[in-house]
């Protein structure tokens, strides 16, 4: 059977062997959740940069300029942070060149792994699915925040494994941990994660939506892949 | 009110602002176990070393030399790793001199910090009292396994949590995660750690007297306290 395994923060990272791995990159509030929402609502791509210079050249060329820092919209930018954005229909058939504080430095130092898909409760089934199909051992790589452990994207890993667990040898202790967090909250994802230090961040900023968006489970079916430095839509 | 924290791993210990804090450095299987059994057992001194070649320095000046890589003995050395062989009367009145895979890189990383004591299950309680009666905030420092999380650390975190969580305030997610971690298995500690990628490894090297011992509650009160190089006892 393949393994799965879950490092907690891209600052373990080099801990784990990336060759030949798949791996699921994680930022639920709110980087991965942004992408799968507007892949999964006409985005023709999103390229993921690291720095705000790159993002405002990249718009020059046309692309919507996309994220934040510290979870605040980078004045400069078309758009910030919350998916809630990443619904607007003027964004459909757009490219968006995005950087945030986490989600796109924990994509960027994923690329060295065979395959890359991004992950959020929003696709998690999808995700699930393209994972049990697929041959290559798998690493949830959590966002964190600013290289420590961040509570959702544990949750997220926790209920990932949950639906490969039967079919996957569970590898690892971070890996045990984020599935116990997930099954003593599986019934209570929003009171948990009201808790989570970056919730507590986004206070003001809309926190409550985003948050509450952020944890609806399988609305889409999309599974954004990275090619090279975009990131584009593949159905499971 | 004073602050409570988790780090998961040391090589995420650069995130946390130290000066001014208390540490409780916790590395269960077993380094940490191994250091409160022979402080309680009359051990005058522990002094930690990072290189094997140091310890075997001390052993010519009258330590007693200890320790282990990867689980194993190492073969210069008189005593390995496991807290059973602590307990011996001919360590009473000696010095020893420690290296370990783990456990004692992390307690060389805490160094910067205003206090550092040593944890375990043996002297949960007694570590709690000297929380709570000092007057710094905490970072509980768990050693994991070659940088990345371990499951037997975390839950002890957890539990020194749950014994401060109401007299300090809980801040950030690794400590949340590792409370809920307690929470979720406090009845049940010994099925959880057998479960352990680290009690794993341990098998075949007498791990389940190990385990059995290491997670046995409040046995001893001392407070094993790092000054400059050497860790010696103090009563809570």
């Amino acid at each position: 059977m393949r393994t799965i395994e879950v490092c907690l923060s891209p600052q373990l990272l080099q801990q784990y062997p990336l060759t030949d791995k798949l791996i699921v990159v994680a930022d639920i509030l709110r980087a991965t959740s942004c992408i799968v929402t507007g892949l999964a609502n006409g985005v023709t791509k999103i390229k993921v940069a690291s720095e705000i210079d790159k993002v405002i050249a990249l718009g020059k060329q046309g692309y919507v300029t996309a994220g934040e820092r510290g979870g605040i919209k980078v004045p400069a930018f078309d758009i910030g942070n919350s998916p809630l954005e990443y619904l607007s229909s003027t964004l459909r058939g757009r490219k968006i060149a995005i950087s945030t504080t986490n989600g796109s430095q924990a994509i960027i130092k994923a690329r060295k792994a065979k395959q890359v898909i991004i992950g959020s409760f929003l696709n998690l089934n999808a995700t699930a699915q393209h994972v049990l199909q697929n041959k290559h051992n798998l690493i949830i790589l959590c966002a964190g925040w600013k290289g420590t452990v961040s509570l959702e994207d544990t949750l997220f890993a926790g209920a990932l494994i949950d639906e490969c667990a039967e079919e996957m040898i569970k590898q690892g202790d971070a890996t045990t941990l984020a599935h116990q967090l997930y099954i003593a909250n599986h019934n209570n994802l929003y009171n948990l994660l009201k808790q989570s230090a970056h919730a507590e961040r986004l206070t003001g900023f809309g926190m409550e939506k985003d948050l509450a968006f952020c944890i609806t489970l399988n609305q889409y079916d999309v599974i954004p892949t990275l090619e090279g430095e975009d990131i584009v839509a593949t159905q499971s």
